[in-house]
Order: structure tokens, then sequence, then C-alpha cells
């Protein structure tokens, strides 16, 4: 791992610690490289729509993850990074042994950066696309306290 | 209360309380009218991003499920809904005493069902608008075991 | 017409005169009020898609002019405005003797604009609508000679 | 060019050719694969928005086009395909020698088909991307004399 690499993912896991949801949830940070981040989560109950998938927002929820850090991977470290819009395609039920969620930079601005974050649902082996993430990341420099 | 009234009522009530997500989120369904559906979120940490904010994904995720369920209190009592797509505008942080996302169905359509979702920030008694989430909602019928 | 309406007015008249594409399109601006303006196109062969339907790219380029000019109505003389993003959901097809889109503001920000624009078709005199535009603009102050 | 290959751009070109708007923008489509499609727009005043860039709008117009037809290029004969919705993120202002819209296929379903379109504008032989777009397009069956 390079130093770049050491400190993107030092950076990211230090901050994906921080978030509660992602502990609530049970999601995992799988991978970090310098503009692509992976997570995983493993379906259950506690993340269930009605009819027993996982509920779109956990998925969601991962893949703006992914891609926010994704984002706050390639930042310099003065600034943090909020999502200020997503949009997701949702293209088949969420179910499977795992849910993986694969984020990566489309384009770093000064102020808005373009990400995004494939999904997967991963059955004996074999990936499925199930959902596409685009998101606007927004930096935040020194603001109301808002860092990594 | 009408007949259509309390019967939209106890069918997004009775779907609802199959969300696993919502119980773990800790959202409350507060209102169903057909055609609108209000859930309550109070921020904790177990729903929180990095900087202690109610993470977007659980803004999502209570804001999914008041369009879908809004989207749900008007189907025919054969068809469930699945969210296809949803767009989400995060217009400030999310803090406050409570989130209470406010989904309206804009247009009901045979196959897709277009509705919104207002998410305010509440604090003494004021509300600020938060997000705005548009979704797309695909009607199922009696398929793969998907209802209400 | 009080002083800020009529000033809004002159301001957006002044730019979308400068819009070649609404010319072209045979887009016309109807209203404009602080924080909504309104734009009319009559459908014909130039701006139809395969089908004879409005072409898709047409619906969204006077919602995007509709709710970007709404944006711009509110604010400070020295800034315009760019579309960094929108969302465009196409309810049905869009034919009639009139479209006709509205665009509001839903939340002026010092960098990020959110707004909408609804879009109609009208037909003797009646108005369905025909789809929903969510904008995100950024506001520019005097760079690389953007102005309104 | 295989059967395959020769029958899908038949197919685009003939329905492309129907598209009052992408001619009156001056659009020129540029290669079809099956699954692909390029469109592209020289920038000129008949296009242009407010600063002189081309229109969102125009942009989005060849960006939907690109996408729709990469996905009508994978339907059988008897469907023809409309956009629901799509999501557009503008990178950069759309200016230089060319504008090419690069539409494919991201998955395609029974109803439902998800396509996007990378737009980059081409200056002295280099491209740069300067937006993408997202669009969910539906199947039509012989409906209401919908085809190609």
């Amino acid at each position: 791992m390079t130093d770049d690499a050491a400190s993107a993912d030092r950076r990211v896991r230090t901050s994906f610690a921080k978030q509660g949801l992602m502990r609530t949830l049970g999601a995992r940070l799988a991978k970090v490289t310098p503009g692509q981040v992976e997570i995983v989560l493993v379906p259950n109950p506690e993340v269930s729509q009605q009819h027993g998938f996982v509920h779109a927002g956990a998925v969601s929820a991962i893949a703006d993850s992914a891609a926010g850090y994704a984002a706050l991977s390639m930042m310099p470290v003065d600034r943090g990074v909020l999502t200020t819009e997503f949009k997701i395609n949702l293209l088949a039920p969420a179910t499977g042994e795992r849910i993986i969620a694969r984020g990566k930079v489309v384009k770093a601005g000064r102020t808005l950066t373009l990400a995004q974050a494939e999904v997967f649902s991963e059955n004996e082996g074999k990936e499925r696309l199930i959902a596409l993430l685009t998101a606007t990341l927004m930096a935040i420099e020194g603001r109301d306290g808002i860092a990594d």
C-alpha cells in the first residue's frame, strides 16, 4: 500500500466508525482505495421492507456512504464532504447472501464532486447489479465543525 | 374517519409493521390518509453519520417509506408497490427534535405512480424543510408473493 | 407591479432573450414573478420525437429554463445561476395545444438553490400534469463572465 | 457488421430521422451498435443559453436520445420505448468544437430498461466529460400507435 492509499484508508475507516447508522445496519467497510470504496451489508430482518427484501433506504444508505467516502478519499485533508443530492435506480429486489455497494468518483471538483455507486447482490459467488446511485457531494471546509 | 380512510390506515399500518428497517431506525408511522402518509424519526446516535447529523440514508429511508405508503394507500387491494427509483435533495443537515417525512401522491398511474416526500426538521415547534424526495413506484400484482 | 416584481421581470426577460435555444424551439416567456416563472411551447414537428410527441429534451429545456429563471429572479443582482443537475419524471406524452412549464423556488440558499417545474399539457382549456422537474442551481458570482 | 448490428443500425437511424427536434438542433447520429449509440452536436447560437454555452436542455436532449436509442437497439422488433424519467448532472459548461453524447444500456428488463449517457466536450482532439445522464425507459408494445 502506498502512503496515499494508506492515508485514504485510515481516513475513511476513522470516519466510517463514527457513522452510527452503518453500525446499526450491520454494514461493514470492506475496501478503500483512493477514489473507490466498498461497503458490504448482510441481509437480515432488521433492515427489511415489508416483503422481506432489504429496504431501499438501507440499500441507499450503504450506496450513499460508499459514494461519499470515495469522494472523501480524494479530498484535501482539511475538507469534509456532505451529500447534497442523490438519485438511485433500484433494478431488482435486494436479496441474497451479501449486498455490496461499490462507490467511485466520476469527477472531483473544487466545490462539487460527482460520485457513483453500483450495488450488487451476491449469491453463490455470483454478483448481480441491483441498484445504481449517482450522488453530488459538496466540499465543506472547516464550517460548523464539519470535518471528515 | 370514512371507510376508505380507515381501510387505507389499516392497510398501511399492517405493512409498516413488517418493515424491519423502520423498527430498527426507531421510525414511527404518525398519520395515514388516502394519498398521504407521515413518518417521524427522533434523531439519535444510532442513525447518525460522521458529523452527528441523521445519515442521508436514514432520511431517505423514512422519505421513501412515506412516499411509497402514500402510493400504496391508493392502490387496489390486490396490488403492492415497489420503488423503482428515487431522487433526494438534501437541503440542510438533519438535526433537531424530530425529523418528519410527509409523503403524497403526485400522479397515480396504472403501472407507475409518482410520489413525493417533503422532510422537515422540527425544533421548538417550528418546522424547516431539509429534504425533498421524488419517487417512482411500480404496481406489482400478485407477482413473486409481493403484496402490501 | 411592485419595483421588485418589475425588476425581476426585466432581468429574466433580458436573459431569456439571449437563450438561442428558446427561440429555436419557439418557446415564449409567459409570466415572471419573483420566485416563479412560466414558459410556454406550442407543439410542432420541429420539437418532436419519433412518435410525434414533443421530445423529452424539449420538455426538459423549457422546464429547466423555468426553474432556473425562478431561481435567478431571487438572486442578488451581481449573481447568475447555472444548473448543476436536474431530474425529470415524464408522466404522459407531451401533446396538446400548449405545453406550459411553471418553475418555482423550493429553497434558496447561498450557494445552491433548489427549484421545481411542473409541466402541463393544455387542451380545450384543461390542464394535465405531464412532467415534474427538480433542479439544483448554483449561484455564480462574476466568474468567467457569467452573469444573468 | 453482423446482421444484428446492421438491423440495430437501420432501426435506430430510421427512428432518429423522425425526431424533428434532433434535426432542429442540428444533432447527428454518429454511431450505432447494439446497446450503444453516439450522437454529436456542434455548438452554435441556436442551441445556446444566456452565457453562450450549449443549453442544458439541448445537452439533455441528445443525451436522452442517445440513452433511449441504446435501449431501443436491444428491444424486440415489436416494441418501442418511452423515457419515463431521467437525471442529468452537468459537470462543466457545454462548449467546444463538438458535444458528443454516448448512450449505453446498463440493464435491460422486460418492462423497464436503465440506460446511461456520458456527454463529452471535444476540443483539439481531446475529450472532457461534461455531463452524465441516467434514464429509465419503458417498453411499449403496440400501444397508442407507438413503435420505433
